[in-house]
């Protein structure tokens, strides 16, 4: 009921329409009084979770049980007022869906929100709720942070439960949440990493040059200072490249591997219903079927070298910091061909924690042109709270 | 309104319902009093062209001019009643469409009708109209005509002006006509090549010995006595293959050059407006986008032996007989690897006319367990007359 008259009342185009999912919080957690909205492919008890395409939902049964963070944020006192519009099977950065339509970024308009977790982000942008989860494969929640102006987090990988949600490519899915600010995202990920968060900071910051010459002069212009703010809050920086190569070969690997097991995930479904899809995605789906044995392996072996390299780089409390996105949110309705070179040199910095497993947090704090932007932060497999804990202190320098 | 009116009727979802085309026929016309319906890919002035694919519809204008053959029928007296489903943007062989649904085959309940010209096929089978108008480039008014039960024709290409219709690949795109009897048939073909149908028939047939083991043995078994029927009236008959090689190298060359112009032919429209399709439909593009120009230099060279191969063959009033599909229709919502191999067995078929640019007549005088499937006729490019008139024959012969 009163998901609906959220809904009625969703000028952002956020949220799902043809779903009832409504959970109140329990009275008296450490999150009573919040509401949150979850993305399209956490389950919720009793509800079709419908992925963002029509022939998903219409093909599959409702979900006998609700999602163990959608679970957990119930029982931690929040209230999960309703779902929100996902790309195509969490198969898409820009947000754009063309069954359910694009979510509004309140923050750029006549610019795409970013994806996939485009409704949960326009929902907190334009504080529909005080917070969303999303999830993260290739970029899902850092993507449309970034582009939405908001704090988001890629946790490790492995670390928060999957257990409930529509699955992209497990090796590489994780789940994510979105705020307006850092102290309220920090409570939520208490909750979610059944964690305390302490006051912890990274011991040395390493700028990745070869991120930030991926990113537009403006966005390097204005992330710049940031940056300096950033290194004298820790004390300890310094510049160097990531990759040894290109960060387009990091990213080509992942794509192949990525793009490798999310066919594989929908593949028997894809036979049985021949199901609707934007002509990108079904594109990516056929393109990552003609991906060759020796292909993969290749694959494989350049994964396991910027693993090497980067926990190298990650070791000592060290966090690596790059542009989250190379520009702000693009405009609506690109072509596909804009869209391809795009999506590449966003993928070229969403590889590297991604391919790595490691946490990323993206921080709301620059803007072009009145276009948000996100700066991130990369630490160790693990080190999640600290990166959040750093979220909330560089808020407090930075107000 | 009268449009309208019949769609609410329409009880094999054989109409579009989101078009309100209908165009009297003149009185005193050689057709007048006939009813028929066009599949819509063709141009009625003042109405958008739907292509069986909504981003199609919503990305273009209303037509500003009618197709040729509407005009023509309209000005030979058939009123036009409506608009027909298609498979989208007709790449489609089953007549099952995920946007609009698939009409229902009278003649087979349980199994597609055929496609892309399904709403055409179907509202013929259905005696909603008297006759319908249909377009062939791979098969799409062969296929459903032999799983449907009705005369259907795919003209020498280049014979019927092409003028307002939605083009798939224009080097083999066709259009045709259906109906219930030969008579009627017959009459519209007079219309529409704008010619008499004189009482000529073939002065020798060739039973193509490898198109009819591409075949089932059911269907072999229940076109066989019709053969025997056929080569008794011409009475003159010779068995022999049609290919020196496989007919599946036949229908690989020209899956890969229609292909690649259906390719050509939407590449621009795809990459500004990224439509939704059907997996198996967007994957046929994506495929064919990546046919390298050695495989297309290798195809037009099979091409042009096919074509001096099955010109001798047809030379001096030659009719090859074949199998119009492999079996009668298939079970509606098949596997996609299913239908990946049944479209295989039905283009070693269809290519052979397809490829030629020859005529092929097909006669729906047979049943296998109660369901049609169709006996063909391929005459020498121009010989459309005599293919018609031959069946004009034949059905008062085994009357």
């Amino acid at each position: 009921m009163r998901q609906s008259r959220l809904a009625n009342d969703d000028r952002l185009n956020a949220f799902c329409t043809d779903t009832e999912a409504y959970l109140d919080g329990i009275v008296g957690g450490p999150l009573s009084g919040l509401t949150f909205a979850a993305k399209d492919i956490f389950d919720v008890s009793g509800h079709v979770t419908g992925g963002g395409n029509p022939d998903w939902k219409a093909t599959h049964a409702p979900a006998k049980h609700t999602a163990w963070v959608v679970s957990t944020l119930v029982e931690s006192g929040a209230t999960m007022v309703g779902k929100t519009i996902t790309d195509e099977i969490t198969r898409g950065i820009f947000g754009e869906n063309a069954h359910y339509g694009t979510p509004v970024n309140p923050r750029a308009p006549g610019r795409v929100p970013g994806g996939s977790s485009s409704g949960s982000a326009a929902a907190v942008a334009g504080s529909l709720v005080d917070f969303a989860l999303g999830s993260d494969t290739g970029g899902s929640v850092r993507v449309p942070a970034s582009f939405c102006g908001l704090y988001g987090l890629r946790p490790t990988h492995g670390r928060i439960p999957l257990a409930g949600i529509l699955l992209q490519a497990p090796s590489y899915d994780t789940i994510g949440w979105f705020a307006r600010n850092a102290d309220l995202f920090s409570r939520i990920g208490a909750v979610l990493l059944q964690s305390d968060i302490p006051p912890v900071r990274p011991r040395q910051l390493v700028i990745a040059e070869d991120a930030f010459a991926v990113a537009d002069h403006k966005v390097q212009e204005v992330l710049r200072p940031l940056v300096e703010r950033v290194a004298s809050v820790i004390g300890n920086c310094t510049a160097s490249r990531l990759a040894p190569t290109h960060l387009s070969d990091w990213s080509a690997q992942q794509q192949i591997l990525q793009g490798r097991e999310a066919w594989e995930t929908v593949k028997h479904w894809i036979d049985c219903v021949n199901p609707r899809f934007s002509f990108e995605v079904a594109e990516r789906y056929r393109s990552a079927r003609a991906i060759s044995e020796a292909d993969v392996e290749a694959a494989k072996a350049s994964r396991a070298a910027i693993i090497a390299r980067m926990t190298a780089i990650l070791a000592d409390r060290t966090a690596v910091c790059l542009p989250t996105t190379p520009t702000p949110a693009p405009l609506l309705r690109e072509r596909l061909s804009t869209r391809t070179i795009l999506r590449s040199r966003i993928s070229a910095l969403t590889c590297i924690a991604g391919t790595t497993g490691a946490p990323q947090i993206t921080l709301p704090l620059a803007e072009v042109d009145g276009l948000p932007v996100g700066l991130s932060l990369i630490g160790a497999r693990g080190s999640d709270e600290m990166l959040i804990a750093f979220a909330r202190e560089l808020a407090e320098i930075l107000a």
